[in-house]
């Protein structure tokens, strides 16, 4: 699966625009990033109204897509919020690092903004999986420090920590949107059992990309 | 696989137009509609100028999602329009019918508009899985002709042709985005080696729903 790190901090310390400076200078350095963003509640306002795909919706279609061969755009009703697991499985998410904007409560590594002007403690504790902060201020805490501007040097210490190719796993199952971590042979031996079901002959090196989903009503 | 019936015809045949009456009342009959709009090319306009998701993705994200507990919606960069096999087999895809507007030159059935005074022939030859035409014309086919306001007999056809639950298959296998079909011995098999496999011991009729991603490149 493809790593994710999540950008926290309290409203308005700046975690955009600390994004906006990060995602292109990743960029630069050759990472293809993803973002995904948690919203708390209440409306979300995503298309631009009198598009087809808005009329679709206004219309009472539960998930309506738009595809090109540019860009492919998906907005859905769920019944309750998705993992970070979930919506990183996604086949849409073809990149090498996934930045959360938000997500606190998740179980993933986590960068903290704290603006000093806010003059409010830090909202992660010890449990939370901190790994740096970046802050205008003057605290003490047991990760890196980076300032607001740092964006190279922080940039370089989110290369070491995620290496691109890093992550060994080439076969990601999720069981009920939670994720099941396979060792590699059992790894092994599914990518096997699905290549001889499937009747592709290709060696386990060289061939497409297979998704599978199992869903819980048999015939 | 959710079955798909896509609605085709000449530029301003009144495509939307129809969507917009269809979905209402097959949803009003317990249907979950899903829709997919083709977009040739060019760019696409799918999120609000400032908001945070929109500036993740001027900074140069090629996926950005946003996540809430009602709503989940995602825009990504892609190298090749995704086939409609692949967008239907998406988890968000939790839907009875998709609906497409266009995808004219797609495998799957179709439902042609035809505007009298737009005064040209049909769009769909013999060969492109014409189902049915909605017409205020005159003409003679082969198949079902319904009027532009005939939404509940033309809600009638859509619910004989694709009953509710009618596809049987509960293992879908996507393999370079392209559909396989296994017979329901092998997606019993399949199913029984994953749920050995991630150590779900609960039977093959009431388990969450898993989902398998194997990429190309095994170390």
């Amino acid at each position: 699966m493809v790593p994710i790190l999540s950008i926290v901090g309290r409203s308005n310390s700046g975690k955009t625009t600390l994004l906006e400076k990060l995602i292109p200078e990743l960029t630069r350095r050759g990472r293809r990033i993803g973002t995904i963003k948690h919203h708390f509640h209440g409306p979300v306002e995503v298309d631009v109204p009198g598009k087809d795909s808005w009329r679709h919706r206004r219309a009472g279609a539960r998930t309506v897509a738009l595809s090109s061969p540019e860009t492919f755009f998906v907005v859905a009703d769920v019944g309750a919020e998705r993992s970070l697991e979930a919506i990183a499985h996604q086949a849409l998410f073809e990149v090498d690092l996934i930045l959360t904007e938000g997500f606190k409560a998740g179980p993933m590594p986590k960068i903290e903004v704290i603006r000093a002007a806010q003059d409010l403690p830090p909202l992660c504790g010890p449990d939370d999986h901190l790994v740096a902060v970046v802050t205008d201020g003057d605290l003490t805490l047991p990760v890196p420090r980076f300032g607001l501007e740092e964006v190279g040097p922080l940039a370089d210490f989110i290369e070491r920590e995620f290496p691109k190719g890093g992550d060994p796993s080439r076969v990601d199952v999720l069981v009920g949107g939670r994720r099941v971590v396979l060792d590699d042979q059992a790894q092994e031996i599914l990518a096997r059992v699905v290549r001889s079901l499937v009747g592709d002959c290709r060696d386990l090196c060289g061939g497409p990309p297979i998704e599978v989903r199992i869903r819980g009503q048999m015939p």
